[in-house]
């Protein structure tokens, strides 16, 4: 979910940590399995496995795309990780990481009946992790990467774009579209253009680094891209900006799509006269004067976990029109639920190799659209509702073009 | 299945080829997952995924024991394969070979309970193998290796001897651990001790040579090993022996655990005063005469699919007393679901990180054991008897001392 890397911390976690140990130590985890053919008759042996199956086999061999119709893989996605950047627990590394993998598999399987599997990984190089990737490909229609650090998850997902199946970091992509979706129904709550806006964003991670670059390119209707006005990446230590010494490599990389205008200076300095605020980084960051600093009806989206960069309350009293949150018990859930599924469910019917910039656009549009009139408290659908992933699918297999 | 790997040929492909098509075709496979808690309200996602999740998190971090009691890794093996051996079609790669696989997985749930997932694998080394089951060890507490070509199996599996869960490939053990069991039970049968037996086996390949292994060491109360009397091994050109040319390293190796005595010459040399004939290579080598020259009352299991290597009435013409095959539609089918479900069953609830000579030996005397009363015609249990699973697992949980 979107910024739940920061969960641990706060008051969410000691109402909900007892429980949860209780209830994983009763079922030892999630994820199971189950067989979709009999097997308790020889006739029933003689089709789901020998000799019958080699009928199958033999049909794979000669063709390989039947691999979609003839097994898992048409309906399977494998949930990879190396437990680098689990939750706010950090690099906790893989065995640890399992719960929230097997939690991410079953998502997949009650929103979008897609059969997902958890595959922790112990591996000390980005390429051992790409090596792994790589050789799984035959079993899975896609891989969803998941709770890996960066730098490492930009290079192990660049690497394995060629491997024959999507393989999607959903706490970049799935952030940035669900993200994206809500600022657009937003805008048209306060009657402005994504193209004329200046949008600050708090956090050059995983997540802000992938908003960043979406918003580079916000329709898919044309092979122009057209782009937000400004984009603004504040990290720690302010704007991340040309005249800043020491820019990491992925943060350099940042400024080839942000900052056009070569400002810097502090993320209260970003925000003064911006359109929208999207917050990935820490709770507290800002008070009503900051959002007092911004453009008339100011966006903001606060998704640090439990607690927000700023307060729906304190952001309205600021001035916000539309306030959004990670939180379930304020307006506005921003959740990564409402996008991997229906992603990875319409990647999987349309036998996707990749997930193009055309199908994240679909997921973002179909996301967007599901909500039918827009207000301030409601931007986007519930994330408990399960009508929203076969929207997004069909409209994300519809987009897939071959790749 | 014991000899599975011969299956495409012949009259059982023809009858379930088409129809297991179609079943496949239905449902795209057979391998499905399936939530083991609720996912359906905001109360719900609290405590299966984030806030609450990160409890077991914390707990794993703490104390990586705890995996076993609160994540799927106490109740769940990876089914890992190459696809270089793949029933009688051999090498047909990963993704044909995964009907196999994932049908092997969900007759780990149908006979133990155990959520086994299928992964088949693009790789083009031992290596590069080795580093896939090194590196899924977190999420697993076994892997069945399955399905790969000798000696790239024999390889793996012991290079993989050291990452804290059992790695076992069942070709090679679940195969020499079911024939155990019948020849000790037909042994009862026939009124012969084991360790006064010359056995030949025909067939090199990872069965046969997993079984010659195993009849070096049939006990397992005492730390001296009792073997049987003599083993000949037996390829296509004939006896394994020293004076042979050209051996590969593998069947040199055979030569430790064979053969004391040196001699040379065909299968039908070999059989020459043998007590018992284990087949696992191809159908149609002997016939009546071959058996004639075997001491009294010989014991043969003929395991070649769908053709026997002696079709049960031609070895009782010979003077067979005890005739078991690898087909259903004979008395004695010799089959590995009899075993594996129940050895990593067993080797789970132990949270053994290997499966012990000890634990072999326990699993091949709870199988001979589940059958109360030996007879000509029931040396081993129906293989479709879910009550095996059980007694070999506990027997093998037991057994376990800590590897």
């Amino acid at each position: 979910m979107v910024n739940d890397k920061s969960i641990l911390q706060g008051v969410e976690m000691t109402d909900y940590y007892k429980p949860a140990i209780e209830s994983h130590r009763k079922t030892k985890g999630k994820f199971a399995v189950t067989s979709l053919m009999a097997l308790e008759t020889q006739e029933d042996l003689s089709i789901a496995y020998t000799p019958g199956v080699a009928g199958p086999c033999h049909e794979i061999a000669d063709a390989p795309g039947e691999s979609y119709a003839l097994t898992m893989k048409g309906r399977s996605v494998a949930v990879l990780s190396d437990g680098t950047a689990v939750l706010g627990l950090g690099n906790i590394g893989p065995a640890a990481a399992l719960p929230v993998i097997e939690g991410k598999a079953v998502l997949f399987k009650a929103f979008a009946d897609i059969d997902a599997v958890p595959i922790c990984v112990d591996i000390d190089s980005d390429e051992a992790l790409i090596a792994v990737g790589r050789a799984i490909a035959p079993t899975f229609g896609g891989i969803n990467l998941e709770d890996i650090a960066a730098p490492r998850c930009f290079v192990v997902e660049n690497a394995l774009q060629d491997i024959g199946i999507p393989v999607f970091h959903d706490d970049q992509h799935g952030t940035a579209i669900v993200l994206l979706a809500a600022l657009k129904n937003a805008s048209r709550v306060v009657g402005k253009s994504l193209t004329d806006m200046t949008i600050v964003i708090s956090g050059a991670g995983a997540a802000g680094t992938a908003i960043a670059k979406i918003l580079r390119c916000i329709n898919f209707d044309t092979d122009v891209c057209m782009s937000v006005r400004e984009v603004l990446v504040c990290d720690s230590k302010g704007l991340v900006s040309p005249d800043r010494d020491n820019l990491s490599s992925a943060k350099k990389e940042i400024l080839g799509y942000s900052n056009r205008t070569g400002r810097s200076g502090t993320l209260q300095d970003a925000l003064a006269g911006a359109d929208a605020f999207i917050g990935v980084s820490r709770g507290g960051l800002l008070c009503a004067d900051d959002i007092r600093r911004m453009a008339d009806d100011p966006i903001i989206l606060a998704m640090a976990n439990p607690e927000p960069e700023i307060m729906p309350d304190e952001a309205k009293r600021g001035g916000a029109a539309v306030v959004g949150t990670g939180r379930s018990d304020f307006p506005n859930q921003v959740n990564n639920v409402l996008a991997f599924p229906g992603i990875f469910r319409g990647a999987l019917d349309a036998h996707a190799v990749s997930i193009t910039q055309k199908m994240k656009m679909a997921a973002v549009n179909a996301l967007a659209e599901s909500v039918s009139q827009p207000t301030a408290d409601r931007i986007l659908p519930d994330p408990l509702d399960k009508t929203v992933a076969p929207k997004v699918a069909q409209a994300v297999q519809r987009a897939y073009d071959g790749g």
